[in-house]
């Protein structure tokens, strides 16, 4: 490496903070009255981050976009539980979660991050769609915009990530997936001895321990969320929908914030890291209702729904567009 | 131990199950318009329960009251983490949550159990009072009724299980306690040996490992729990509240929901044995806000009654009552 180019890591937090402007960017306009609130934030152990968050929009009841770039010391459990060696770590990423006000159209969260622990540094991200209502094509177009962008850089990459997304993005107390999939990855580039025994399913390539071919691969995931999700929201914002819908919505964000307190590695890794509270826990939803013992009628499309999303179907495979 | 003579775990149960049905016959008086729905249920590993449920009460939000039964073998980490050999368990107990409508009225929480594993059994439990306008007279009743029963079995009893609580019920990432506190109590008569490296504070005294004082300790408690809650709820039931103080609950119940996802060992514990879900997550409030960074306004009566509860204060010696 030349002594005047700079290292993967701050190339990756330029990057990540780009990405935060051009998001953000592209849900103004596509809300058409909400406007992002920022917050720059600097974290007392080294580093900080800059959350932005807009609140009671048009078509967003809230929608968050986290740029963080955080270094210190890992506690020893957490060291322990991680690629590398040492105590010292950085880690920088954006995370992202947009939370509609129609039931009609789906939630989504995404993230992408580069984390290095000691001798060691891996990218690691995806996104995920929730819909209250499942509606197979826009499924099949979340799936297929995400495995055209993958096909890019290997063709092993599509099944392998949405098989993890699958498996992680699952609470077992309900036995039921969050929503409807789409990628999740982790560890790329932090080469293949450093892996070992890590949570990845399936084989590592060795292409993946070219941390260049993964930045590359984790910009181009970046780059795709919206690709992936906004044409649904344009497909779903006139949709009508009542009392009825939104109950359902309420309902199922229980689910959601089950999982993001229960199970989820970044809420875990942000609070034992001593992350600012706020920014990790702007994930959840704004207005969540907990039912004793609610289930759907049967037949019913709230009942269809939680089926469709049950079954983990293959959906780039589905629907008609 | 005569052969006639019922075990103390059969005893327990008998008591818990008994104390279920005067509960919520004295909930359904006070409410005046809910009844309480019950499910009984059996766990496929073994034992069972029944749960009961009253949703949109005229004072009750959500009042939920579980009796369990519950036995089988402990996954190995589970058994490592609790006194006791082997993996056979039993476990019993009465759990109750109310929330009411009203943001002037506190929520309460209460449990008391017995839990066998395998030379080893012990009680536990506790009560405490989560208030979103904080009353100190109110407070101080709660506390004061439960000092007096505790002073009945040990003059120790209320400070330690009182600071107990106060630790127990507290959310690292906020700083924050859940409420004014109340009881925590655990490994009642389990040993001294056997709670070794427990997270007990405080010396264990010898008269905790008579099973039969301790029963009648947790009898007691059990017992107290309307006489110290009840009360509050007659004298602020009249209390005027609007919109205002409807979110300041709904907010602050996510601290509730945050508390027993993240930290609740009962909730963990029946998670991790393969508990009835429904059951265990009864606890949720039925409608809870996130607001993005929401603080009180500085000098607002919100601000202060989080200020109150963050003083832990020593309830039982304030108030005018």
């Amino acid at each position: 490496m030349a002594a005047s180019e700079a290292s993967i890591d701050d190339r990756a937090a330029d990057f990540f903070a780009g990405l935060q402007d051009r998001i953000t960017d592209a849900i103004e306009r596509i809300d058409g009255g909400g406007r992002f609130r920022e917050d720059s934030w600097t974290r007392p152990a080294g580093g900080g981050g800059r959350t932005r968050l807009l609140a009671d929009g048009a078509l967003f009841e809230k929608a968050g976009v986290g740029f963080s770039d955080v270094h210190g010391q890992l506690r020893p459990e957490m060291a322990r539980a991680l690629p590398g060696d040492g105590a010292d770590f950085r880690a920088t990423g954006l995370s992202l979660i947009f939370h509609p006000r129609s039931p009609r159209i789906p939630t989504v969260h995404a993230n992408v991050r580069h984390v290095r622990h000691g001798s060691r540094s891996w990218f690691g991200g995806g996104t995920d769609l929730t819909p209250y209502y499942v509606v197979a094509d826009d499924a099949a177009h979340f799936h297929r915009t995400l495995r055209q962008r993958c096909d890019r850089h290997d063709p092993g990459f599509y099944p392998r990530f949405k098989r993890w997304c699958d498996e992680y993005f699952f609470l077992p107390h309900r036995n039921e997936p969050r929503g409807v999939g789409g990628l999740f990855f982790d560890y790329l580039g932090a080469g293949a001895e450093a892996t070992a025994g890590q949570p990845a399913p399936g084989e590592q390539a060795p292409r993946e321990n070219d941390a260049e071919a993964m930045f590359a691969f984790v910009r181009e995931v970046g780059d795709a969320v919206l690709d992936a999700y906004l044409p649904i929201v344009e497909r779903r914002r006139g949709d009508a929908w009542g009392e009825r819908e939104r109950r359902w919505q309420l309902l199922r964000r229980g689910r959601y914030v089950e999982f993001n307190l229960l199970y989820d590695r970044g809420t875990v890794f942000g609070l034992r890291t001593d992350g600012r509270v706020e920014s990790i826990l702007m994930s959840l939803p704004p207005e969540v209702r907990w039912e004793y013992a609610q289930a759907p009628e049967p037949g019913s499309p709230e009942a269809e729904s939680l089926a469709a999303i049950c079954a983990r179907r293959d959906w780039a495979e589905l629907g008609s567009v």
